[in-house]
């Protein structure tokens, strides 16, 4: 399977490469130091990326810039941080990705578990996420040739001890938990879902 | 109580307008034929709608554009109509109101079932209603005065059938049942709920 990484250079991405490239043709993509550079925030830029990667039977995203900080300095300025990176960023991976996309292909798209379980300085990720999970159960009834879609929703990754003090109580998800979220998704066959790797 | 209702010239609007002027003080505004012109996809407009208005008690806002469509013409420049419109216009009527509303005062935003069920041509609609609903819980943990925010959730409204055959199998709310869940978020003590008036 040809499988398309974006996001391939963060924490989950490199995880995620390393994981699936066994098994798999992965190409990797990201701001930087990947196979493909792609700026999510600019549709051109994903264009180019498709058309430089060609036909591909899976995306997985784990591209999810937001604006993480104090609710004083949320403005709308801020707020298209996580807009036109997390939520838009992702979407138009799938409105744009659908028309190089395999018959029979998915989409998976990272939201998380801010969108239900809110925590301070993270209203923006809570937004994207909303948004990301609706518009993942609209385009499931939309996307034609049987390509499915689905998000994976983690809490805060044990690979991310930076962002454990904002979230207190929260049990972190393994990296192994991660990528079983994301293997339910590109190798199942369901759609539409909110996959919880916990 | 002094209530600002945004989206006051529009279907919901017009009927909270009436249900609730009976026994409060009612400010209305829209993009037109209301007490202030405010158009919520502009900040500034924003920011001048509050100093008009003046401090108040609560914000009923039942202001929602979106790109209506078929899938197949929904791309970024359509998808920023909801995240413009119904996404960010009511985001930022609570980031900038939070600073003229009254303590104890409350936020009432219109979010819609489409969140969770989805319709075709309405991908967009989720897409904001999911970042409305993620934004509302995020919020209530931030606001500071025991200001309280929430967001009202309905299916298709009896009083707009030119959307039933968007809905099939969807029993329309009654705008006896809508005004009775805004009644519960904006005389009520709950925040961060999404109330669904069926």
């Amino acid at each position: 399977m040809k499988i398309i990484i974006v996001g391939a250079s963060g924490t989950m991405g490199k995880y995620l490469t390393t994981a699936f490239k066994k098994e798999h043709e992965i190409v990797t993509a990201a701001s930087k130091a990947c196979d493909i550079d792609v700026d999510i925030t600019s549709t051109d830029s994903i264009e180019q990326m498709f058309t430089a990667a060609g036909n591909f039977d899976a995306l997985i995203s784990t591209a999810g810039p937001t604006f993480v900080g104090p609710w004083q300095k949320l403005n709308d300025k801020e707020f298209r941080k996580g807009v036109d990176g997390k939520m838009m960023g992702q979407i138009n991976l799938v409105l744009i990705g659908q028309h190089f996309i395999n018959p029979k292909g998915s989409f998976t798209l990272i939201s998380g578990a801010l969108t239900h379980d809110p925590q301070k300085n993270f209203a923006n990720a809570s937004a994207a996420n909303g948004a990301v999970e609706g518009f993942v159960r609209a385009a499931a009834i939309e996307l034609e040739n049987n390509v499915r879609i689905n998000a994976v929703s983690p809490t805060v990754i044990e690979n991310s001890p930076q962002y454990f003090p904002f979230f207190p109580g929260e049990i972190p998800v393994t990296m192994k938990q991660l990528e079983f979220a994301f293997r339910k998704s590109v190798f199942g066959a369901n759609t539409g879902q909110i996959i919880k790797p916990y």
